[in-house]
């Protein structure tokens, strides 16, 4: 079996990273030792299902004793790529650009936005937050001489599929997308939306659900 | 049967968005008939599934013919809730707040941001783009007052649950969770995770193993 067959299922590596919030405020007030049913109680899971993703992380805790919370969140943290942030690209520099370029959370969890691009002329040779702005007809060159992996997609809708294929041209394996289209790419490129619509839809209907319940029904009582 | 017990399932109401930002392109571009396979085929995705979900908002194609693109979108527009914005409160006009107050596309899909709260006197009083900000401590009087029933919450993790709280008190029943923490809130209250951290593990996982992939293997050919 290949190390490709056995890899993380992705609700465990969604988790992952609540893990790490919770055992940093843990280890803040002092916490040294954690076991898989404070973690579940913390973030209602179910102990077991803790333990699995834990392991699938590389980590072990000692039967009735728990884990070390140093020592799981120095695995955590690794395992995530939290530790050495990984290079990335972002092209668009509208208002989420922009907020992604200045938000220092990203860098902490793995992903360090090292240069910008943009088709705004007015734009090109500014820094934001630090970043320099770049044409993005160079996207393509630099992402291949730099060898850099990662693209950040926050460009205009009507730009989106174009700019996406330039990133790919560039050896851009994955693309984080806010854009609000589907990305036609091939199979092997990675995509993951931002989901920002489909949240907000989730979001949307559900309030309107609650607040309709709210005023057609009398309370039942405590 | 209440209306309760048929709600749209989540994977129908997220890709609802997606079928929007379609057909206004195809709108765009002059089409004015639509079938549930063209849909199908643009998004990748099954066209008995499509046919389902536009159902669940309310909308039924002609057989052999297919839908009005102009009154698909109407109907999924209206039932997104984006033609009559909801008001929501915004908490922490940090990197990430700010941004998102200065984002157009919120609006357009429904969320219409009416106030920003900090606890940082320095803020208070001050407008990000248009959006004053107002004293934390006001939030729960106002949100009851104006009844607002939406909360955004972009605060530091360590701020969340409290100014969580606040939201619930004045009558918040959705939040849109930011801080990258869990929230402990009565079960009623709709809380969406933004999901940034857990979609960046996803993404930097999949990159390192498409990484390490295209570095282990040679090309299989054409």
């Amino acid at each position: 079996m290949s190390s490709r067959d056995i890899k993380i299922p992705e609700p465990s590596l969604k988790r992952l990273p609540d893990y790490v919030h919770f055992l940093r405020s843990l280890r803040c007030g002092g916490a040294r030792i954690v076991s898989t049913t404070d973690i579940g109680r913390a973030l209602r899971l179910d102990p077991t299902q803790v333990r699995k993703d834990l392991a699938w992380a590389g980590a072990e805790g000692r039967p009735r004793v728990g884990y070390q919370v140093d020592e799981l969140v120095a695995i955590l943290e690794q395992f995530l790529g939290w530790r050495n942030a990984s290079a990335a690209f972002l092209a668009g520099t509208g208002h989420l650009g922009s907020a992604l370029l200045g938000y220092a959370g990203l860098r902490e969890h793995g992903l360090d936005l090292v240069a910008a691009f943009d088709s705004d002329q007015d734009k090109v040779g500014e820094e934001i937050h630090g970043v320099k702005v770049l044409e993005v007809d160079r996207l393509t060159g630099l992402a291949r001489r730099m060898r850099v992996h990662i693209g950040v997609l926050t460009v205009p809708a009507e730009a989106a599929q174009e700019v996406a294929e330039k990133m790919v041209e560039g050896g851009i394996v994955s693309i984080w997308n806010f854009a609000p289209v589907s990305l036609q790419l091939p199979e092997e490129i990675f995509v993951q939306s931002g989901e920002l619509y489909a949240q907000l839809a989730v979001l949307l209907r559900r309030t309107e659900e609650a607040v309709s319940r709210n005023t057609s029904t009398t309370p039942s009582g405590a």
